[in-house]
C-alpha cells in the first residue's frame, strides 16, 4: 500500500505523524511537492493525501483520496474518478475554529466601522465617533449548520445575541448554541427577523443562488451577511445593489463565483463590502493544520484496518 | 433640586426616562448643548449629568457631578471642585459590552492579518494567505478585571484559549470566565507566560507606565498587546521599539498619552500597530447610552432618597 502526500505546510511534527499512522497501517509513504513529481516506487498510489485531482481524473488504481478541503465541489463533475470505487474523504470538521474567528472578527469590523478607522489610520487621520452596532441583542441566523456554523454559534452565543437560529436540511443540530434549529423551507420566514446572516454551505445544486435577489430582499434594513462557504450560494449582483443602495448595512465576503476576484469586478468599489481573499480556512493556522493530519490518520488506521471511515464525502449529496 | 442634562446623543427615549426619573424624584430637569448655554432658572444646578467640568470647577452649590465616562483621571487634579463635597459618580459599568468587543474584534484582526487583508483590498490586489494566530490555545492575561476585564474574558472563554489570567488589585474577581486571578504584585511572573495581554485599567498614580520598557521585555515573542484604558499606562516609544522590532507581534491601541495623536507621532509609522481614535466605547452604541442613562437614573432615586448611590467615585483611588 503506497501513500503519496501532497498536502502543503506541514511541519515536521506532522510529518512524524503521518510517518508513524502509515507505519501503523502497513503502509509506504512519500512526500512529494506536486503531481508531476511522484518520487520513483510512487508514481501510481493507492492513497493520496491533497489535491490529487489529475491522478485521480487518470489513474484507475487510486483507491483513496482524502483532501484538505471541507468542500469538494472541484470534484463533483462526472469523469473526475477514472476508479469509479474510489473513495472521496474530505477534511470538514478542521475548519470550524479558523472561519469561526474570522466570522465574529469580520461581522465586527462592519459593526464597529472598524474598516473605515483602519483606512483612516492608513492617512494618519484621526477618526471621528462613528454610530456602532453590536452582536449583543442581535438577531443571528447561520444558514448551514455543519463545523463551521456550530463553531461560530457556540463562540457568538458569548456575545449575548438576542437569538441564533441555525437553518438546515433535517432541522436538527447537537450543538447547543442554537436557540433553534429550522429546516431549510423555512428559510424565508426568518430572513425577515435576520440582523445577522451567516452562511457556511458548502457547493451544491441546492445551495446554488440560495441568496436570490428575491431573497436579499427579505432581509430587513441594515441587516449584515458574512459569506464564509461558497460564492455560488449569493446573486453576487444583487447584494451589490443592495449594499449600494445602504439598504443592507454591510457584508463580508471570503469566497466568491470567480477566484481570484476579477481586477475590473463592480464588487471592488461595493459600499461597505469588505472582501477577503478565500483565507478564513486555509491551512495558515497550526490548529488547523494539527486537525487536518490528525482527521487523515484517523482514517488512514480504519481503512488499514477495514473500519468504517469517518470522513467520507457522500458523492450524490456533494459534501 | 435642580439638575442640567449635557451628555450627547440621547435619543427621546433616553430624555423620557430622565424627566420621569426628575419628577420621581422632586427634581426640575433641563437639557442643554454646553455648559455656556444654561437655560434661564437653571444657571446655578445641584446636579449635572454630563460633563460638567467647568461648572465642577467654579460652582460651590453644585451637589453632584455625574459624568458619562468610566474615567474620571481628569477630575482628579486638586481644584477640580469648588464645593470639596460634591458627589462624583461615573459611568463604569456602562462600557463593558461595547469595549469588550471592541477588543476582540481587534485582537482577531491582528492575529488573522485583516489589516494586511483590508489594506490590499483597497488596492484592489487579491492576496496571498498569510500564517495566522489564534485565540484558541492562546494564553490570555488581562490587567484590570472590572466591567470591562470581565466582560472581555466572558467573550473570551468561548474560543477555548488555554487559559485566562486575571490581574488586580485585590487578587479576586467574581467573574467565573477567569481561571485565575492574581494580585498586581505577580504581574511580572504572568508576563512571560502571556500570548495576549489585555490592558483595562483607569488612569491613576499606580497604573502610570505599568507597562514599562522592561515589562514589555518580559512578554515572550510573539505576544499581542490591546489597550483599551489609558494611555498613561504604557510606555509607548519602548512598546514602539519591540513592535519595529518584530519581537512583539502587534498591538492595537485605542488610547495614548497625547489624544488625538501627534500627526508627526513616531506611531503612525510603527510597524503591527492598529490604531484607533479612542471609540471602544464612545455612546455610539445603543446599548452603551442605555446603561448610561439607566446607571445616572438610578442613583438619582438613590439620591433623592437619601440612600446609598452605586456608582460613587472615590476621589483617593482615582476611580
Amino acid at each position: 500500500m503506497k501513500i503519496v502526500v501532497l498536502t502543503k505546510g506541514l511541519k515536521p511534527k506532522h510529518r512524524e505523524l503521518i510517518e508513524k499512522t502509515s507505519e501503523k497501517a502497513g503502509a509506504e509513504v512519500c512526500f512529494a511537492e506536486s503531481e508531476n513529481a511522484f518520487p520513483s516506487g510512487f508514481e501510481d498510489p493507492d492513497i493520496i493525501y491533497g489535491f490529487g485531482i489529475e491522478t485521480a481524473r487518470t489513474s484507475k488504481n487510486l483507491k483513496w483520496l482524502c483532501v484538505p478541503s471541507a468542500g469538494v465541489d472541484y470534484l463533483m463533475k462526472p469523469g473526475s474518478f477514472a476508479n469509479e470505487d474510489c473513495i472521496l474523504t474530505n477534511s470538514a470538521g478542521a475548519y470550524g475554529v479558523s472561519i469561526a474567528e474570522h466570522i465574529i472578527a469580520v461581522t465586527l469590523m462592519m459593526m464597529r466601522c472598524l474598516t473605515e478607522f483602519h483606512s483612516e489610520t492608513l492617512q494618519k487621520t484621526w477618526g471621528q465617533p462613528r454610530a456602532q452596532k453590536s452582536l449583543k441583542d442581535c438577531r443571528i441566523t447561520v444558514l448551514g449548520t455543519g463545523d463551521i456554523g456550530s463553531c461560530f454559534a457556540k463562540r457568538a452565543a458569548a456575545f449575548e445575541p438576542e437569538s441564533i437560529t441555525g437553518i438546515n436540511r433535517s432541522g436538527t443540530c447537537s450543538e447547543p448554541a442554537f436557540d433553534k434549529v429550522v429546516k431549510i423551507g423555512e428559510l424565508e420566514n426568518i430572513l425577515p427577523h435576520t440582523d445577522l446572516l451567516v452562511m457556511s454551505l458548502p457547493s451544491t445544486s441546492e445551495t446554488e443562488n440560495i441568496l436570490s435577489r428575491r431573497r436579499i430582499g427579505l432581509l430587513p434594513e441594515g441587516a449584515y451577511i458574512v459569506n464564509v462557504g461558497r460564492g455560488t450560494a449569493i446573486d453576487e449582483d444583487a447584494l451589490a445593489d443592495a449594499l449600494d443602495s445602504g439598504r443592507i448595512a454591510g457584508a463580508a465576503l471570503d469566497v466568491f463565483r470567480t477566484e481570484p476576484l476579477h481586477f475590473d469586478s463592480r464588487l471592488w468599489n461595493t459600499k461597505n463590502l469588505l472582501i477577503t481573499p478565500h483565507v478564513a480556512g486555509n491551512l495558515t493556522l497550526d490548529h488547523t493544520t494539527d486537525r487536518n493530519v490528525e482527521m487523515f490518520c484517523e482514517d488512514l488506521l480504519n481503512y488499514a484496518g477495514g473500519l468504517k471511515m469517518k470522513h467520507v464525502v457522500d458523492r450524490k449529496r456533494g459534501y
